[in-house]
């Protein structure tokens, strides 16, 4: 089909692809987004849309249809003007989506098809840390293999698998820099993964858990839709994850939005990684903990909280109760959160900054105190009105997250991700 | 014309402009990006590489020339295949952009034709602190008025003249919200310059002296072309522009890149905006004059420094000598501007970092203690390679970026610009 002339123009005329194949796949992708943002086109109607000629978007459209990820419906109503003409819509409930968290104590799943019908979701408890990588993967690819056949026999196929990990990723090559909560190291996940998935051939795509969770509250948070929004995750580790303009911001090795480890403070205390005054030291859980309930010896600097929820849940029982240190302590996280929060709003300018893991669980409590710091900090307050949110989106951002990921990469590059579909022999 | 069908059609698949003008507007920007991208097209070169009727390409090439911003030049050869056709290129040497940057003490001045020849620059010294927001836009206009003038006796007509200053600007009305360092509240500098330009309305706009300084090392620096690039710029005050997948990052309210009241010291020195440890009084010229001169009794937090390069020469000066207190002095604040850089490397992840200003003037000693001090601090080095770099450009990349400013919102809006081009009428 490359060689097909109608198929050497591109739809993108703002930075027109060089070969023939990187102009199929701009093409393929523009009728893709017609169809993901209408209920169903006709092909005249994507014609006039993307400035494509009609001959090439029903070659197109042909093509679609054979990967069976478009389907005809039939005769579309367009109202009073114009007669009825046989429309086609994206094969919505046969193509599905897969996302996957692995972090400190567990594994979570979220698959769903391209209508957004949620087909599986599931927590599994797990010890990443003490399993270590060898075992941490075998136990990631069963679940994954389950959640996949669970998807096939819902109908979809899944057209690729995400995994979002605590960690600095390699997005390019899937490759898992360093993940300090784990203490892994150039794991190459992706690969890995894949491997384990061999016979069913499924893209194996691997990205920041902060990226991800970013991307799912841009996709269906609190403040969804939101063009400028920053994402704060509360764990044991402190991520960030950044839209820009309704784009998740990479950087030029898609190592952004590292809020952890920013240095706030030169009198400060020792950090995990070795440094001082990082904002992980004031508003990591570990620190809220070791403020709150210093009796508890596991929570010294630099070392992981065991059972963080449990620990945020304990948290709040007591400021329900109104423990006096404790919401002292809370306060004071608070502030550091909002400090926290002017450098980011002071460098991204973000309408809102959505926070998630304990930071939510306590949001009640720590974002009045953030808020009020926020404001006394930025330095284009009040003209730029920036406010925290707490996400409902709980633990399972991540994945969520993951699976939008996996369909962005769909719509925009159908060529590659789709090599795992299914291809029925034509007549 | 924008009743022709057959400019209902874009050439931007991936957003379809949702009116005819929006249409017809996305279009023209189309063609002319074809122009600015190569010597010279055919009208079927370029619907091949935007996906556009070739009527509809005609019907745009039309109306361009009738602006007079493209021109006829005759045959173009297209190599060995294929016979030669009639081409249109950008009337570069016809249409000029006019960038000028008001900041303390000087007016800066850049008027260049779309051919990126150079057709007016100046400096003029110039008290704005003294002059206060009415006498300056006074000066600025004849400033304007008379760069205008020499660019027309040149052949050029400004579609358009931006205006750098060091301050929040509200960029969609073209206000000055805020400007420390001048003292200047919510002016409406774009309506007030224009009317003092009346007769010759000349489209306005306004913008950031960093985001602009930022614009034009991206377009023409040491560092041009790099697609994550952030510019900070050390004078009076301390300013970031940021450059993400080689676009300026503007934020919710244009409000992006405010580096200067980072905190970075809970336990600092007060700062000329009232709050404490913010990054300008370790990085800033004061702070570096107060370190290195206590002697000099203007040297005071928060307190203006006068004539701020020759300070900088006469600190290049002592240290050219081997002054050990300066090179002390110097040393810190290099280590303060590594720790500033990590934190804008942390979250942008950009290649390099570009310095202007005295950061530029004194970055061979500077410099290697920020770029040890930035890598001990990057949570992702070694695996992120982002180097500091100083600027060539001087202090006149802030106007110099403002023309290109202009000549992005030609190409990206040729309707609202255009109006300011003489329309010879038709027979």
């Amino acid at each position: 089909m490359t060689q097909d002339p109608r198929l050497l123009r591109t739809a993108n005329g703002t930075a027109p692809p060089t070969s023939a194949t990187a102009l199929r796949r701009a093409n393929l992708s523009s009728v893709l987004r017609q169809l993901r943002d209408h209920v169903s086109r006709s092909r005249a109607d994507i014609a006039d849309a993307t400035g494509l000629h009609r001959a090439t978007v029903s070659n197109l459209v042909a093509e679609l249809l054979e990967r069976r990820l478009v389907r005809e419906v039939g005769i579309e109503h367009v109202g009073a003007v114009g007669r009825p003409r046989r429309a086609v819509a994206l094969h919505g409930a046969h193509v599905g989506a897969l996302g996957l968290e692995i972090n400190v104590d567990y594994i979570s799943v979220h698959g769903r098809d391209l209508r957004g019908h949620v087909l599986v979701e599931r927590r599994v408890s797990f010890d990443a840390v003490g399993g270590g990588p060898d075992r941490s993967l075998r136990r990631l690819g069963l679940v994954a293999q389950e959640a996949i056949e669970a998807m096939e026999r819902a109908g979809a196929v899944p057209a690729g698998v995400a995994v979002a990990i605590p960690a600095l990723v390699d997005v390019a090559c899937g490759v898992v820099k360093f993940a300090p909560n784990l203490d892994w190291h150039d794991l190459p996940l992706a690969d890995r993964l894949s491997a384990a998935l061999g016979p069913l051939s499924v893209p194996v795509m691997v990205d920041n858990d902060a990226n991800l969770a970013a991307l799912a509250e841009y996709t269906s948070g609190v403040a969804a839709g939101t063009p400028h929004l920053v994402y704060l995750t509360g764990e044991v580790g402190v991520g960030g994850g950044i839209i820009v303009d309704g784009r998740l911001l990479r950087g030029a090795d898609g190592f952004s939005g590292e809020v952890g480890h920013l240095p706030v403070d030169p009198a400060g205390a020792r950090c995990g990684c070795g440094r001082h005054g990082c904002w992980e030291t004031k508003v990591g859980l570990a620190a809220l903990v070791r403020t709150a309930m210093p009796e508890q010896a596991y929570a010294l600097p630099g070392l992981p909280v065991s059972d963080p929820e449990e620990r945020a849940a304990e948290i709040a029982r007591r400021l329900v109760e109104g423990d006096r240190g404790m919401l002292d302590a809370v306060a004071q996280v608070g502030r550091w959160l909002g400090l926290g929060g002017s450098i980011v709003a002071n460098l991204f300018n973000p309408r809102v900054i959505v926070v998630g893991g304990y930071f939510a669980t306590l949001a009640e409590w720590l974002l009045p105190h953030a808020q009020a710091e926020l404001e006394r900090l930025v330095v284009a307050s009040p003209a730029s009105q920036c406010r925290f949110a707490a996400s409902d989106l709980g633990f399972g951002a991540a994945s969520r997250g993951a699976a939008s990921m996996v369909v962005n990469h769909l719509i925009d590059d159908p060529t590659t991700i789709m090599s795992s579909l299914p291809r029925p022999t034509l007549p």
